[in-house]
């Protein structure tokens, strides 16, 4: 007997149908003697139409009131699935966050949990209960309703997954697992067995977000192993944890793409020490990310830096600079947004430079121009035109799950 | 500066207009320097629809469960509502039963208060903050939500009046006061300024019911001072409380109508001593309640025993007695349930015999006949045929405040 959490979204859950498809999942998992917990998201599109109506009320309502008001969709939403399963005979029971003890900071709106209080699910548990709770959402110490932000019913689901112990949590998406590359845009693609947290977080990262990186890194944090299943076709999905045994060969387990990223180049920079510094702490102070960062070598006075921010920074990054023109003495600021990052992503890496190699030997040969490279420990992403990132991709995944990997 | 507890029933904030316009009755109030602290019921129907979605997923789902749905709804009102008051530069904060401490015992659909902890409201009344709080729900020992049953909200905001030590509890409703008679079919009624609880009691039990029992009673207990107005009209309504000032000389208050009644007339009974005993200790057994009475003087050997009860309780009362017919030994059960009860409430009756008098004069003359009559210190109420009865609320009611009142 094992203590499993189960993660559905609002797709899995949006109608009666989806629901008592979902209650079968959950009933045959405790049929096969496991304690299960289950976190519910608000059913299908529901909570957007809640904030649509918040908008008719007040565009400017407070987030207290705004969590206040989005935290009932998945209050009916595991009232509902609770029903259902009390239809089929079983023992449930649904659990809102200030039953639970489900405690976050009092950031309303992106809230970040603090604590679990075990005891009522446990109790539950104990009285052998299939136990629905409520994602997304949290209490804080005013007693009041928070929700979670982006990625907060996943979640919810690692969180309660790492406060109880559990054997495993299995996130339920409508994707059967993660895969070499996208299966909808790359011939030859194949679904991974396991993964490791890192993994995951670097395909997250480069735009291959099955899960949301929050989840990840809080499974990677409290050993939760991890399962991403498909809610539909009832088979076994990727398993996400710490070390995974390597049965495949190749030492890359994905390549993605992520489009949603633009080039901004400083060119005719001063070339004086702590110029880099000033340029990228300005940048932090309003909170833009950014990523690959590419420095001319400098020669004579002058040097050029490159770097990439996501799509809805650039307007901000660039007026930013344009601001400190003069501070920073520039002679132009050169703006791509026609561009992708594509990367490959594999613990197998370490160690193993030929890997990056690879990879560029496969976009030479496709004919594709790399514009800027980076690489971390399990990482190397090229920046390529946009109109060339589909091939890119795929010459890479060729590259390594057909000629090399297999 | 005064402490008023204001309620709005699902009409009155039905839709974004309504919400308004109760949203401008509360700030009104709070800026007349008083502390407000306001009851909410679900929007417009929206209770119903739940229920109905509930049917879908289990036709027998839990009490609990339908409990934990429906709380939703009154949680979704508070949250809009005060974002319609944060859009008008009010300080606003919505609060839910757990949220207040909003105790009750464990009787899921149809709870009883047991506590209130005002602690959190008064930290938010202490911050001159507008309170809006979710009526019809409470939190049991378990930390489960429960839901009031039948005029809930009434009595939410009635118990919170109590517990605050209110000034004042207005209850808005979508009339404008407690009125002599049912406005639209009896004519030259008018509206009472005053009433105390136990003619509001017993108006309520006659089926004149502005005011849910329950709330009056609560009312009555704690001495909250009730005013019953219409959220429309922006007139003062009806106050009610223990002891009112008779500025009308009719020593009635009210004329009403129950047509949700039905005699039951057991004939032919042994005349022996216990036998009536028996007959209502049955039906008590089995929670049915026996409104009047009649005993016909046993003449010989055999009596007559006739008694009304509620037309949902007419077939179960039916069929107890059938099944003792032996035992009881009567000859016959006659059934009517084309009958109505017509009642007069007032104060003022205790000690002024000529009021019963004057009823009965009022049908003589309608020539409508009588058939049982049961008085209380201020009710008398007497049965008539279905077909009668709006003519003998109209007749009643010109004796009352036409020829004689007024």
């Amino acid at each position: 007997m094992a203590l499993i959490v189960q993660k559905f979204g609002g797709t899995s859950v949006g109608g009666l149908d989806r629901v008592r498809h979902v209650a079968k999942i959950i009933t045959e998992t405790y049929n096969q003697g496991n304690d299960v917990v289950v976190v519910l998201s608000a059913q299908g599109k529901y909570t957007d139409e809640l904030i649509a109506r918040a908008l008719e009320y007040n565009p400017k309502a407070s987030k207290r009131e705004l969590d206040q008001l989005m935290s009932t969709g998945e209050q009916q939403s595991v009232a509902l699935a609770a029903m259902c399963i009390q239809g089929m005979g079983y023992p449930v029971v649904s659990l809102n966050a200030w039953q639970v003890g489900f405690k976050t900071n009092t950031t309303y709106g992106d809230a970040r949990i603090t604590r679990i209080d075990t005891e009522r699910l446990q109790l539950e548990l104990d009285q052998h209960k299939i136990v629905l709770f409520t994602g997304f959402q949290g209490i804080n110490r005013r007693g009041d309703v928070t929700t979670l932000g982006r990625g907060g019913s996943d979640t919810s689901a690692v969180a309660l997954a790492a406060a109880l112990h559990a054997d495993l949590c299995q996130i339920y998406t409508d994707v059967d697992g993660v895969y070499t590359s996208d299966p909808n845009k790359v011939k030859g693609t194949h679904k991974l067995e396991e993964i490791t947290y890192d993994e995951m977080l670097e395909l997250a990262t480069v735009g291959a977000g099955v899960l949301h990186n929050r989840s990840v890194e809080m499974a990677k944090r409290y050993h939760v192993n991890l399962e991403v299943l498909s809610s539909f076709t009832g088979k076994p999905g990727t398993k996400v944890k710490e070390v995974v045994k390597k049965m495949e060969k190749s030492h890359v387990s994905g390549v993605a793409k992520d489009k949603n990223i633009a080039r901004l180049a400083l060119v005719g920079l001063k070339n004086e020490p702590g110029i880099a510094f000033h340029i990228f702490s300005l940048l932090a102070q309003k909170k833009i990310n950014v990523d690959i960062i590419l420095q001319s070598i400098g020669r004579d006075e002058q040097k050029d830096i490159s770097f990439t921010v996501t799509k809805s920074d650039l307007e901000q990054a660039r007026q930013i600079l344009e601001d400190r023109k003069d501070t920073l003495g520039f002679e132009r600021l050169e703006i791509n947004d026609h561009v992708a990052k594509v990367s490959i992503v594999g613990a197998g890496m370490i160690g193993n430079p030929g890997v990056a190699a690879n990879m560029f030997e496969a976009l030479f040969n496709a004919g594709i121009n790399i514009n800027m490279i980076s690489t971390s420990e399990i990482k190397v992403s090229v920046l390529v035109d946009e109109r060339d990132a589909d091939r890119a991709v795929q010459a890479v995944h060729d590259k390594f799950f057909t000629e090399y990997g297999r």
